[in-house]
């Protein structure tokens, strides 16, 4: 099959098309031939080597998929050849689906949400499940909510602007002046021009604050958060001072590590067919743009997602 | 710390106590100091070479676990350092369970019971979930159903038994006679002396039949299982000819491979706090005494579970 990858760390030119072995899925495992995958960011350090989850290369990047079961390992009954799944395999240990074929663990993948094109469906679960479980699992956001969103136009913001939004939040966000038309079409109340304003001046009394930005809107974000507020980032996960000035102003943090898992998708899959959600694709490229790809994401001007194709 | 491991495969007497480094949590693990880990027939196949899932020894044996999050990678919000949990993790890739330490997916693990001691929650993840995903995921057993459950007197049949039980299920069990009373005290209805009579003229028109013996249970079971009914089996999960006769007999086949997943562990959780489930531990062996745990599980005479502790 062909895949994507590199033979050492580096720019974006490392990454490369070769002709290489199909994985072979173990118990509880199926074969899902891909139709489309996306690029994360996380992808782009992994690539890079700033942050080396996969060892030393080579190896294929890859978590999201969408596609067709191609074969399943005797013992699996979740599905049969031919279904359509999504999924985020085999996080953090391994990856794989920049190319035609990924093993996926049965519990990590779950029926294709129906009226998504599998180029939306392939854009949807790391970014999905990285603000459902923010939103819901670490957050609990609760209808009538006042929720901040940074980030809103970019892979997990606009996501996490629906999600919030499905959930009954009143949804605040920030975006730079060009994305917000596209995030006030996502169902945000409110757009903020992180440039042009403090967004600390403009809003407050917030029960959370969705950080898919960092680098110092974390901090500021505490100030409009209310007493017990929550701060949710991924980005700064690790950041313990930032962890002890919330707890000193009396919010709380909650750093996430998006987590492969069934139940996530299953409540996308819902969201979706419910008409409340539908992840945005800016770019759909064949495999060996998988350069060019890593370029528009470490850009940071895209809105919504970038998806590769074998 | 301490874990058990082997050198080659071989015999029980292969397996020896080292010294080794803790293993290491990713984004999205837990670490896991073990309090209990139990001893699955699976660990005898894989100790012995005939079913090399992890490859060429070295390797550290065990899946199930009873323990204490010792520490939490940032960004698991799930649980934090203290909590009490137990699980079935990095099956199939990797496992570790027979050591001090021993890292987990977040979502490979859940709260452990409240009233169960750590023994026996450590004896209960895997074939807690080779049961729930047989006879609830796979077969859709349901209230009245008529179900037979061969080796009710073993680790995955005792649970089955039970669970069948809780379903609302009439439940017919095969045991050698020396099991009979402990099989009854979970609850069957019906227990039949597999040596003493044929099960194929002792009962019938079963709904499900779940098979935790195989070798030629499976074929004669077709017999007794109503037109659509359902044949459950672990350990013949690949067997073709199997799947073919039941195909043809109008009856279904379910293979099935247990499966990481914490939303089967939480109903196993709410069974036993419900009173409904409880794991029998046969014996409570310290790490050293690993081989003549695994002589215990591979004669094939215990009733429940063999548990290790650290």
């Amino acid at each position: 099959m062909r895949a994507v990858t590199q033979r050492s760390f580096g720019g974006p030119d490392v990454l490369e098309v070769v002709e290489t072995e199909r994985p072979v899925p173990l118990p509880a495992e199926v074969l899902v031939r891909v139709h489309a995958t996306a690029v994360n960011p996380v992808d782009a350090y992994i690539r890079a080597g700033s942050f080396p989850l996969l060892g030393e290369p080579p190896f294929v990047l890859g978590w999201d998929v969408s596609g067709v079961v191609e074969e399943v390992v005797p013992g699996v009954t979740r599905f049969a050849p031919g279904d359509e799944v999504f999924g985020m395999p085999l996080f953090p240990r391994a990856a794989g689906a920049y190319a035609e074929y990924v093993v996926a663990p049965s519990r990590q993948i779950a029926r294709k949400p129906a009226g998504l094109s599998h180029a939306e469906a392939g854009a949807l679960p790391l970014v999905g499940l990285t603000a459902w479980q923010g939103l819901v699992d670490a957050a609990g956001v609760r209808e009538g909510d006042r929720v901040l969103v940074h980030g809103a136009g970019g892979g997990v913001g606009h996501v996490a602007v629906q999600i919030a939004k499905a959930l009954g939040a009143h949804v605040v966000a920030t975006a730079s002046a060009s994305k917000h038309d596209f995030v006030r079409s996502l169902g945000a109340d409110e757009v903020i021009d992180y440039r042009a304003a403090d967004f600390t001046e403009a809003t407050g009394d917030l029960d959370v604050v969705y950080d898919a930005v960092g680098g110092g809107y974390g901090e500021r974000s505490l100030r409009v958060l209310r007493p017990g507020g929550v701060l949710v980032t991924a980005v700064d996960r690790e950041d313990a001072a930032l962890a002890a000035a919330a707890a000193a102003a009396g919010r709380r943090f909650a750093g996430i590590t998006v987590e492969p898992d069934h139940t996530g998708l299953e409540a996308l899959t819902a969201l979706v067919e419910s008409g409340r959600l539908r992840p945005h694709v800016a770019h759909v490229l064949p495999l060996e743009d998988a350069a060019k790809a890593h370029e528009l994401v470490e850009s940071g001007r895209t809105q919504g997602k970038i998806v590769l194709t074998p």
